[in-house]
């Protein structure tokens, strides 16, 4: 196995090229992850490693977690803890990093309850959210419009590895995804912050296809996406008016829009 | 008004010792309060307002926040930045600070569902946690065992303020908790991650008195306080064995205890 020592090596920064820059993962369809857990967690979701680079420390340590990824990776590298520096977006790196294709998108479409989320811009949320979808049940995910990258380090972090496995779908045009989700029978249900809209508990989620789409974290959906969904609904709430955060509303939603849990037999 | 420019007032000095110990918090029964929307939450809350602190810039900048502020306040200084820094838990401080006395605990024990905290350690998620509850329903909150401090700069930020209207109730003995809670009538269900237990749904939380117990984020409820539970529920998952974060079962959880949604009606 080789060993880089220089920063330098053209092998580790075009790895870390891809940790601050959407578009190069956009450009190279490849992603850089980072972890034990995380690294074990893609090689086992079938995602393709084409490198994963760890410390000699790390490959004490996590040998055990190595095991799966040396067995996934086309090829393996160590490294030290300079060039560690390099490939890693935390203050305590582990030392195990895997430069890996973008997944494959799972099962692609299907025919489960959808989960849209447009514009969502704080990646710790986008996680989170994308970790609550794939718990609570079998959902297919629209990113629509200006979403984060759901492949970044903090996203890829919150989301403990559900990217990889969700099939994730994209689309940068609200009509031509309603009219999609329209003509596959889907039911479109906006949520909005609104006592005038309905009660997300008024919605028998149990019949029929149902989307749910959730907007920015501070300005909602966008005024073209609300005008074309063909209800708006809302979570009714006391207290003051900060109320939830974006990740327990869509929590909330996912919940309902599951069947409270009766998601997970579906799709 | 006076200034204070040194980093060794002592004004100040006993103000900054609040920040990072939970002990000096809890010995002088105070909690420093940090930023011009929290502090203006704290003041129309009605939190007694010992000292307001504020920079000079801020006092340009957030002048209508600052009016309710130094209203409440029984005294305020403005401070130069260097001494700002040493009442700042954040990267980019808006310069606004008080020095607060402990909440009063709202309307104290009241009839309505009752969320029981244990051993919760992340500021975060119990701040999180927190800023759900007053979002979904008038709950009744205990913290329970070894929790962190909800008054801390962490847990604060992350409530929103949640923590000056709740009247959170704190116990560290689960025996005479769960003994409080039963001559009350209430029915405890403590919530674990097991196929085994009693899926959420299948309780009707909108007959009778509930509490819910929720565990540490790793290691779940203390086998004390699980074997003096009423019963033992969960929300079904699919998806890895991952499943959802501490803050996320606690939304589903709070939101199926409000009978979804109705919770702000009662209490």
């Amino acid at each position: 196995m080789d060993t880089i020592t220089s920063r330098r090596n053209p092998i580790v920064r075009a790895a870390a090229a891809l940790l601050g820059s959407p578009r190069e993962r956009r450009e190279r369809r490849e992603f850089l992850c980072e972890g034990a857990r995380l690294c074990r967690d893609a090689a086992e979701s079938g995602v393709r490693i084409k490198a994963c680079f760890f410390t000699p420390r790390a490959g004490e340590r996590y040998v055990e977690y190595l095991k799966p990824i040396l067995h996934a990776a086309e090829a393996a590298y160590t490294v030290e803890d300079p060039v560690a520096g390099l490939l890693s977006d935390t203050k305590s790196p582990q030392g195990v990093f895997c430069l890996c294709a973008w997944p494959q998108g799972g099962q692609g479409a299907h025919d489960g309850p959808c989960l849209v989320l447009e514009n969502i811009q704080d990646p710790g949320n986008l996680g989170t959210i994308l970790r609550t979808a794939e718990a609570l049940g079998r959902f297919r995910v629209v990113l629509l419009g200006d979403c984060c990258d759901p492949l970044g380090p903090k996203a890829l972090r919150a989301s403990m590895g559900a990217v990889f496995r969700l099939g994730i779908e994209t689309e940068g045009d609200p009509g031509r995804l309603m009219e999609g989700l329209k003509d596959e029978g889907y039911a479109v249900h906006g949520a909005v912050p609104s006592d005038r809209a309905l009660e997300v508990t008024g919605i028998d989620f149990t019949r029929g296809r149902h989307a749910v789409i959730i907007g920015n974290e501070g300005s909602g959906l966008s005024r073209e996406t609300a005008g074309l969904c063909g209800d708006l609904i809302t979570i009714p709430m006391g207290g003051r008016a900060e109320s939830l955060n974006a990740a327990a509303a869509a929590t909330v939603l996912l919940w309902e829009l599951s069947g409270r849990g009766e998601g997970k037999w579906r799709g």
